[in-house]
């Protein structure tokens, strides 16, 4: 194997990656836990909501024209009717001259087309003295004016939020229609690694980046499985990746940094299937693979925590927008940037940064090291035509 | 009962909520399910990482001051010992004049102080060419440069990140002190409510409002539950409460809109506690209730459903930062506003806006309705000293 890499730019990563991705299934789901899914088909009401012309406020259900001209000194002066129940269907009417009470949320007696506010009523006995003109429709949802029957309520691909939940409730939805959250298999690799509850001995490392991994694909709407560590030997390597495979929608290798150990895993990857890109433009990040076996990507991550991290960040996100039907915008902080960052010109460059009052302090520690990753609260990117930021720059922080 | 309510300003409901949280209660959990949640304790390394002198590159350990001023036509000539394997102690040493190989991770043999990148050596037979003079320390995490033992890891009170799992991971941390998610109780009330499955008879309405109110919360760490609909009795709502409080961390009284179920709310409330507020100058929102039965804070929330999840959104969110140790800063969206929006001197008021094509598009339906709720994207704050806010100011918009 060439021990120079040939490497694709970041874009045509992108592009690969996506291009591999099979669009998202559905399956159904309780109501309540289908917050943050993404909606897998439109949803229409099947009836009308409210279904029943409904007062949005408490006090007496009138004739709007019984009201023209009603004043403190001048009142309206109403027959009272009766009280309306909530829950139930009123059991009085009213005519002309006549009211009823009607509490927020009670239905609208036959007769009545709007209800006069109780700040502004003075009930004497069987009398109601209305102070406030009302108009006819007044402080009254009418049957079907939240969502008629039949009209769209909320359309495929979109993110449930707390008051979606409502909607779907008020619609009579129990369950929800969404996508399934991608299963990802992670496997890390690497004779150095040991468990976590593994005291390492002299040459051995705990197996970090796996938890790292896991919660970076936890935290973009997926359900991540951390598959062991598998020592760098093809066979054992070609069992693992056979056995995660049909449990997972993509398969993230994680681990070991060594060049031995990302040929075995581009060789295993090769028999079963294809490698597709061997060597990224990006720093760090580079020694990347992107492959395919039948219809699952496979990603072997480069083996530093901070290249890893990056690596996920940047190229498996647009991947997990297609799986997903799911958007990531990052969020982005202005900052001054406090050093120069010197770049090479045609490779991408992300460096970590700290923000403090309003500055991008840049951490170029080694990516062998968690530290400045833990330290850092977002990263620069330096684009591949650039070669480099200057102190003093506003510059774009993608935060994490 | 007063039919006005005594209203408070919402900095004086924040401030009475904030006083009635207690604070977060740490709980032990399995390091991969800590992801965003709140360490409740300091975490300091109890030994070096790495545990050794690392190499972060395949190459050749040698001894940086043999390969002063070596270059492609003039390299360093170094005898090659042998092979360093990952995961175990080498089992070679070298000396002034030799090198041996080494991956990426593995652990730097005795006697070497640098490693010579690969990329920019040559093998021929026991010969080793390198093309490059390399400094001391080159290409080398020395022991404990990630973390030297008993320093410091993460601080208590640090919302745990992907990277931070890796961490912890690499520190022998299989399991997090975290703060316990507050469990938060939410009941219904209203006689006009029906469950989600159950086809309203006239004068119904199906319990929308606690699956809105029960995602909020779970978006903001909490893990709530809800428990059923009570009608609008005393007795039955003691009950209710009296069975949530020993599970809650804070009860939410969700659902009904009328008059009728707020003072039934205030009253019970009253009795088995006290009521701090009940009336808030907030628009939409102004009849929500705050008591304390217990140590446990209890809100009652308005009806309408814009009300609710604006009040939730506005008032609870400040108590959930005490309750949770996290932070939840608005997500902020600038905007040319599209309409007039007059407000009331002395009055705090929400108004749901869309975004479309960088302006805010006012949605001034009622608060009864879900449909503005559900269409809108975010909402705009005019404090209550302003009255209103003009077409074409720039205004922030409180992303949900």
């Amino acid at each position: 194997m060439n021990r120079f890499l040939t490497v694709v730019s970041v874009e045509e990563a992108v592009r690969t990656l996506q291009s591999l991705a099979s669009p998202p299934k559905p399956e159904t789901v309780p109501l309540a836990g289908s917050l943050q899914r993404v909606l897998a088909e439109d949803v229409r009401s099947d009836s009308d909501i409210p279904g029943f012309d409904r007062s949005t406020v408490d006090g007496f259900a009138v004739l709007a024209r019984d009201t023209v001209g009603a004043s403190d000194s001048l009142p309206a002066l109403l027959y009272f009717r009766g009280r309306i129940s909530m829950g139930s269907p009123p059991s009085v009417g009213i005519r002309t001259g006549e009211c009823a009470y009607i509490p927020t949320g009670g239905v609208l007696p036959q007769g009545a087309d709007a209800v006069a506010m109780i700040e502004y009523s003075e009930q004497v006995e069987d009398q109601v003295l209305i102070q406030r003109p009302v108009a006819p429709g007044e402080n009254v949802v009418q049957r079907g004016e939240d969502f008629a029957r039949g009209s769209m309520i909320l359309s495929r691909g979109h993110l449930l939020r707390p008051q979606d939940l409502g909607v779907l409730a008020a619609a009579g939805f129990t369950e929800s229609a969404v996508y399934r959250n991608p299963r990802i298999g992670v496997i890390s690799t690497g004779n150095e690694l040991v468990p976590v509850d593994q005291d390492p001995r002299p040459g051995q490392v705990r197996d970090a980046n796996s938890f790292m991994i896991q919660g970076f694909f936890a935290e973009h709407g997926c359900e991540p499985r951390r598959y062991g560590i598998v020592p760098d030997d093809p066979h054992l390597f070609r069992e693992a990746l056979e056995h995660a495979l049909p449990k997972s929608d993509a398969v993230i290798i994680s681990g070991g940094s060594s060049k031995d150990v990302r040929d075995v895993c581009a060789q295993v990857i090769g028999e079963l299937g294809e490698v597709r890109i061997h060597g990224i433009s990006i720093q760090p990040g580079k020694p990347t693979i992107i492959g395919k076996i039948g219809a699952i990507p496979v990603i072997g991550l480069p083996g530093h925590p901070a290249s890893a991290y990056i690596v996920v960040r940047v190229l498996v996100t647009p991947l997990l927008e297609r799986m997903t039907g799911r958007s990531f915008p990052p969020v982005i902080a202005s900052a001054v940037l406090a050093e120069n960052i010197p770049s090479p010109k045609g490779r991408e460059d992300y460096v970590r940064v700290r923000l403090e009052e309003g500055k991008a302090i840049p951490l170029f520690g080694k990516s062998g090291l968690l530290n400045t990753l833990v330290q850092s609260e977002g990263m620069v990117r330096i684009p591949a035509g650039s070669e480099g930021l200057e102190a003093g720059e506003m510059v774009e922080v993608i935060r994490w």
